[in-house]
């Protein structure tokens, strides 16, 4: 909403307005019951969320702030899996923020390849895909989308499927972390992350390996300096933005860990939610979208 | 592309690999020249670009450095007068960025409603959609959107139109300025003016004037620090960042002005580049995307 700075924040429902369907909505609009996010939020049940497991959540410490993130092991197992050994390891204490390309990603990684990868891997398989496999959580998106035949959510991820090939694959959101790789597509072994900080480079879908999700910090990463160099790189060294150290969440003592929730996106509530932001019912808005992009789905989270 | 810190950036065109098409792509794929986005523009010519006008720019100066706005009078032009006028009369000059929320939008206006209209207006019509006329220019893009029924750019300005309905508008993405309003539609006088830094908000389309964008200086605007306030608000005025002025760079002298010019997009060059993004042909890329959104297509621009 731009209200301007005078008015109350307050959402009011207003009475469902006209209703704009176009041609890539593929679900057959049924009426909803007039409710926003917050009133959907507020009727969540404690079900509804989830805690983070510690051992697939990664601490980033900079200066300005934690970042924390998810890892997505049934996307990505392989890199999940080196990437604990690489934080285990301390291979990222002390690196840095190398680049900060102006609406598109911050990348971090070992600007002088010095460190040394010890019992991690230095080649991955490229996990952009996954098989497509019935156990799949999977919650469609009732929009169509330009990208790939479905879109939806799984456990907490934005992804998409495709049916006919047999894959399903993380998609390239606002705060998704990917392992930057060199053209060889196995090079990517987590040594160097970058986390989308621009609207969504859904290009990169299926070329790259996405690991998981910032879901606490994104601010911290957002703000960095642009870099001036090519693809946004700093060109001094003195413009790095230096990585305190990186920890897997199991390994911090409880009482200095993040004590998350995000939302469940196989639940009613989510559907609820996202039925909320298709058509935005408050008394600011003119006209409902009638429609909503896989990356304008907000992925709730909240202290426990 | 999300390279290693170690690779060269060189762009080399591959031969045309996978292509993919959905059920959201209407244009039928014809055989394209592999040419890279810089191949395409190393070969533009001098008559692919235009200049500013710089009775249609605006230069907001912040201390972290100049941002330019290009005004969109042929959709919005009682709100490109009356920001004129507005600006003319040094409205906002010692105003102030008054919110950054995250991945959404940073505001500025008059924090403590202590400036006078003067000669501006303080109501104008909801200049949200503007009717579709034949006269309307507008490069159609290859691929279907979800909010529209048709999106491409008209003047270098990311729209969409509706022919059933005889509308066309500008769409929210990155960089794009509008008016932020109360709930009445004719609340929004661009007094308080925001631009968006996050993934594009297109459920804002059709519902609140969007002005003009910004075509060089959004760095300053998205590394602003995010309020921690409802709706990205800065809770304490010492948070408020300072606007020392702005004008229409009509009335700066030609040596202080910034001297751009942007890449047109009624040019057969600006569809060779839509081409190119649609579908990367440089080695790093396995998977070209057969598709790209309306936000997602580069608007360059260059110093003359």
């Amino acid at each position: 909403m731009i209200e301007r700075h005078l008015r109350t924040s307050a959402f009011v429902p207003a009475a469902a307005a006209l209703l704009v369907l176009h041609a890539a909505s593929v679900a057959a609009e049924t009426p909803a019951p007039a409710r926003t996010m917050a009133e959907v939020l507020a009727a969540a049940g404690a079900d509804d969320w989830r805690p983070l497991d510690p051992e697939q959540t990664l601490y980033v410490e900079l200066d300005a702030g934690r970042v924390v993130i998810e890892l997505a092991p049934r996307f990505a197992p392989e890199h999940a899996r080196n990437l604990r050994q690489l934080v285990r390891q301390g291979y990222f204490d002390g690196l840095a923020v190398l680049r900060s390309q102006d609406n598109f990603v911050v990348q971090w990684g070992d600007a002088e390849g010095k460190r040394t990868l010890g019992e991690a891997r230095g080649r991955l398989p490229p996990e952009f895909t996954t098989a497509l496999t019935a156990d799949l959580p999977f919650t469609r998106l009732p929009d169509a989308d330009g990208y790939a035949p479905e879109v939806g959510h799984s456990n907490g991820f934005p992804a998409a499927r495709d049916a006919r090939a047999g894959q399903a694959w993380l998609v390239h959101c606002y705060g998704m972390v990917g392992a930057g790789r060199d053209n060889d597509p196995e090079s990517g072994p987590g040594t160097e992350l970058y986390v989308v900080t621009g609207h969504s480079p859904r290009q990169l879908d299926r070329n790259v390996a996405l690991v998981g999700r910032v879901v606490q910090g994104m601010e911290v990463l957002a703000t960095l300096p642009r870099g001036t160099g090519t693809l946004g790189f700093y060109e001094q060294p003195s413009r790095h933005v230096p990585i305190r150290r990186v920890r897997v969440a199991a390994d911090v003592p409880a009482g200095e860990r993040s004590r998350l929730e995000v939302l469940r996106t196989d639940t009613a509530t989510f559907q609820a939610l996202v039925e909320a932001r298709r058509n935005r019912r408050d008394e600011w808005y003119r006209v409902p979208a009638g429609y909503i992009d896989i990356c304008n789905v907000p992925l709730p989270v909240r202290t426990d």
